[in-house]
């Protein structure tokens, strides 16, 4: 016989035991039932692209991160993000699509960069945009968080903030101080703000040759944050005559109070001036999320509103708005903090144990009765003593049991065990959806909630 | 500005528009819930592999096939199926998981075949694989294809028939008749039955210096086929006095009987003591799935019962039982029989069109209030005459729209129009979900069946 390989998988790829990957499952199924409640259709475009079109665009960093390699005559890559998809697919099918256009994607991405603790090489992406067809109605940009917003309260965390901003509000500001081509620049310091603080922020802006006057209204402006009223007010005591700003305020106003009336809870949400986002591909609108407690994990959701989704692919201009969650990234960041409810190692609710051989077939009967009712089943039909079949019961966290002996098959009855309490009792196999309901509606796979807010 | 890139996908690689991907996605959910009922858990290996350990067992045709690159020091693979990763995983975990390991993964595979109809280089694959420690109840075997036939009458498809053989019992049947050295070269020959006809396989059985007597007996056992009542009686009155073919008469017996158990329609399963699968790896149960007057397409979910899943990377015995659909190839198939059934563009119940800005916002509360109900809610925010919004609406082809002007908003109420029979009504607004729960139990996204079984 060969040598025995040594089974294991490439470092910076997440692959997870079966209790883990339920939570996993779970926080996907919910993302996409959320989004999919909104409207949206998941598009599942190849891992495997050309690299001329996947490559439009992309370079410095990115590129060389890149899994690109030949076959036969192709020269191919493994996609790295999901809107490079998202354009290719948009400027493909332009003509055979409905716009505005919705569309999620939850799929995994690739990049080949040096493992390190938080860094995937594989990840998962869980991503919603709109795209319109020359135009895209303002209040989408309200939508997108609020998706995100009944996500993150249906997967159990309550302790968290939408930050919102609006990048026309704020080169308007830049441009009614005469600061336009500074601008950018000053985005790029004000967004160390939380990393540097604001003295070396000052520092910076002095280093700009801003004088101290511009540097205070700077500082005042950007550090507004808070409850969108309240925020709202501040900005206007500004009294700043410009009509970028303005258009970027009106925008602001009415997101806020569009994502009040889609059900947002201003616990949640707030305005704050400091956020800009990196990439020069946001127009508008702009977002990132932050888990109370946990400043230090970054965003763990953002986007924002962009002018021109496809521009590398064709010349209609397809407007857009999208947010993005890091899943991979956040859910290895839950477990590190025990932020994840403990799980049992399979889906099933109850866990058929056959005593005998006899007690076999009817195990299978009652089985297929409870699935017929809407359960998830499980039966172990290994032989061996009623010890072990309990360790096995045990080992899996099944909520659970039915003990199948001579004697219930006898009367077709059924001995149900209480896998928390411990509690026994006898029934007519045909009594067991009604006196399993109660109990599964708050504790079943399907219902539960999977991230505990508060770290042990 | 640049020159626009081409956007398009490499050949092989199936993408869909948004109805059609609805479709598969539900396709796809069906066979994840009934996994998930009978307590399967869903594993998520990664694409990329360390090529020594995928190509551990590979050779021939498959490596030739396989997408194989450097990156830095990693000589990669993309995995070219689901059952080399399975063993992998499971050697790798033995200690932590949990025996009988009961596994599904529904994931794409890839291989750099030369494109061709009904071949695609990414493809979907769903499988499912009980694994034992040592041994595994026979059972399991019976378990696995009443998993496939719930998922086929679940997603519509009544027409099908799922065979079953035994290998202990074919080859019991061999070593009867001294041919245990030729049983494998006999197989092969019996497999092409379907394709050469019966009288070129007794033709290529001469060829091997068979007797005229035993040809006819060897057609004549592997021509049973049916139901397993009468099958089994046959097989009976061949009288054969062999241990092994016992066994494997006892197994398919119990197998059978095990089947019906748990809900198999005699209809859709058969013994067929033609079927072999090709490969070696198959040691007792095995299974093909055939639709009904589709036989051209060859089987569309196989599988088997293993001795021993991971002996290249472990020397613990893992023997296993599973089944596999070639999602992928039969989501094209059905497609080009048009035997999917139409779907609309998108997963939302309910269209929501308000007429002006006004109405805007008491769009958005009413949407907000229907997924509170469990519906899937889009609001079209365009502006724009009535006649555009309403053409959106039927190019989505939503089933209900919701109109909403300035009567409604100042009365609370909504104007709610079937789609499909064109009915329009005036409704208080928390009188919406019931109005709209009976029509969308029997046609919502989430429990209509996408088959039809007669192509048109």
């Amino acid at each position: 016989m060969k040598q025995k390989v040594t089974p294991k998988t490439l470092s910076g790829f997440m692959e997870l035991l079966p209790a883990e990957q339920l939570v996993f499952d779970k926080m996907k199924n919910v993302i996409e039932d959320t989004y999919r409640s909104f409207g949206f259709v998941g598009l599942d475009t190849p891992v495997l692209e050309l690299s001329e079109v996947l490559l439009a665009k992309a370079g410095g960093d990115t590129e060389k991160q890149i899994y690109r390699f030949k076959k036969g005559d192709n020269d191919l890559c493994m996609r790295f993000d999901l809107t490079v998809p998202l354009a290719r697919y948009v400027a493909e099918h332009q003509n055979e699509l409905t716009f505005p256009f919705k569309r999620y994607q939850i799929s995994k991405s690739y990049r080949g960069e040096r493992p390190q603790k938080g860094r995937f090489r594989e990840f998962y992406q869980a991503d919603v945009d709109i795209i319109g067809s020359e135009k895209l109605a303002v209040v989408y940009d309200a939508e997108v968080p609020a998706i995100m917003y009944h996500v993150f309260k249906k997967l159990g965390l309550n302790g968290f903030c939408i930050k919102i901003n609006n990048r026309k509000l704020m080169n308007g500001f830049y441009e009614s101080l005469n600061l336009t081509e500074q601008s950018a620049e000053i985005s790029r310091i004000i967004d160390k703000m939380d990393k540097i603080g604001v003295e070396n922020v000052k520092a910076c802006l002095k280093d700009m040759d801003l004088s101290d006057v511009l540097i205070e209204k700077i500082i005042a402006f950007t550090e507004i944050n808070g409850k969108s009223e309240v925020v709202l007010e501040k900005i206007s005591a500004f009294n700043i005559q410009n009509e970028l700003f303005e258009t970027g305020l009106n925008e602001l106003k009415f997101v806020s109070q569009a994502m009040q009336n889609l059900g947002v809870s201003d616990k949640n949400f707030e305005i704050d001036l400091k956020i800009t986002r990196g990439l020069d591909y946001y127009t508008g609108t702009v977002y990132e999320t932050f888990v109370d407690g946990h400043q230090g994990w970054g965003s763990i959701c953002s986007g924002g509103r962009y002018e021109n989704l496809a521009g590398y692919y064709t010349d209609r201009k397809l407007p857009g708005v999208g947010m993005s969650i890091g899943l991979t990234r956040f859910f290895d960041l839950l477990r590190d903090q025990k932020m994840i409810l403990p799980m049992a190692q399979t889906p099933a609710d109850v866990l058929v144990l056959p005593m005998d051989e006899e007690a076999l077939l009817y195990a299978l009967k009652v089985a297929s009765f409870l699935r017929e009712h809407g359960f998830n089943v499980q039966t172990n039909a290994s032989d061996g003593k009623f010890k072990n079949k309990m360790t096995y019961a045990n080992k899996l966290q099944v909520p659970f049991v039915l003990i199948l002996g001579e004697n219930e098959v006898q009367s077709q009855t059924v001995t149900l065990k209480n896998m928390q309490t411990g509690e026994q009792s006898c029934l007519a196999y045909d009594e067991l959806p009604n006196a399993l309901k109660s109990f599964l509606e708050k504790n079943s796979y399907k219902t539960l909630k999977v991230i505990q807010n508060e770290s042990k």
